[in-house]
């Protein structure tokens, strides 16, 4: 899973949790999910502020941003582990040491037994421009981290594969396979 | 993200679709969300049978994967593709070739506007003994690709960067981030 640090305004400061569990959910307009413990501090930010904001951070913040992970907001004021900025809504601190934010409004919060899963569209998304190629985020510029579970480790992206959405194209029959 | 292969039976026939859009949602039970788009032939099959398979493929498998996310099973047969087996759900087929697979239930189905965010409960892991570490899968073992868009390069695993929930421990202040 991607590595991503929920941003929330929780009593007035910016809160920021670490999450491993962020997905696209739709395409158009675009949405992403985001699925948290019911325990933790920052959902009270999410349904109060109807917004959130998800930041990309690179591997060289794995520290900080681990730590994110491990301290709740009800425990320690976690507002000045990173810079912050605000982009166009209310409620939904971004990080400035990120190489990619994504600001997002609320449209649907699903209650599982354990989690909400938190459903919101993409109304901005920040980038430093030297992490972007063609205007868009590029993950690999990026050094964005990859989570593994159960064993809980942080990677980089590593050996380029192939063309996702193309080498499919080299699929003739079963027997390539074989 | 991670990249896998979504399993349903469709009109009596094994259909894989490879989906981008993945996550876990709910801590316990154990649960995954999925979103694909209404327009495809895998939701037809998801609804039908309240149950599909996540299927985690190798990097070595990329282009009968790829393939399976360019070819829509409404216009191939994409049954042969892969070798499939069965658990213990009816209409959740999985692939033998995959070192880590999950047989899931239908527990709710979110309606967004181009997409169906499916929330399935695991009902069943498999997972090849050599890809495991204490009985458990192992990404970095299974050799599971990562997915980055909007560029669509599939990954490997690289570079280990730190222990999640574990590296945070050594941050102090924000001093040594600057």
């Amino acid at each position: 899973m991607p590595v991503v640090l929920v941003g929330t305004e929780i009593e007035g400061r910016a809160n920021f949790m670490t999450v491993g569990w962020a997905s696209r959910a739709n395409a158009n307009p675009p949405m992403i999910s985001v699925g948290i413990n019911k325990k933790h501090k920052t959902p009270e930010g999410i349904l109060n502020n109807k917004t959130f904001s998800i930041n990309i951070p690179n591997a060289g913040m794995a520290v900080p941003t681990d730590y994110c992970g491990l301290v709740s907001g009800s425990k320690a004021d976690k507002s000045g582990v990173f810079d912050t900025f605000y982009g166009e809504l209310k409620g939904a601190p971004m990080i400035s040491e990120c190489p990619v934010t994504m600001e997002c409004e609320l449209v649907e919060t699903v209650e599982l037994p354990t989690n909400y899963l938190f459903i919101g569209e993409i109304k901005g998304v920040y980038a430093d421009e030297d992490c972007t190629e063609k205007n868009r985020p590029d993950m690999k510029k990026a050094d964005a981290m990859v989570l593994t579970m159960t064993d809980n480790r942080y990677w980089r992206l590593g050996e380029f594969v192939d063309k996702a959405w193309g080498c499919g194209k080299d699929y003739s029959n079963k027997d390539i396979y074989e």
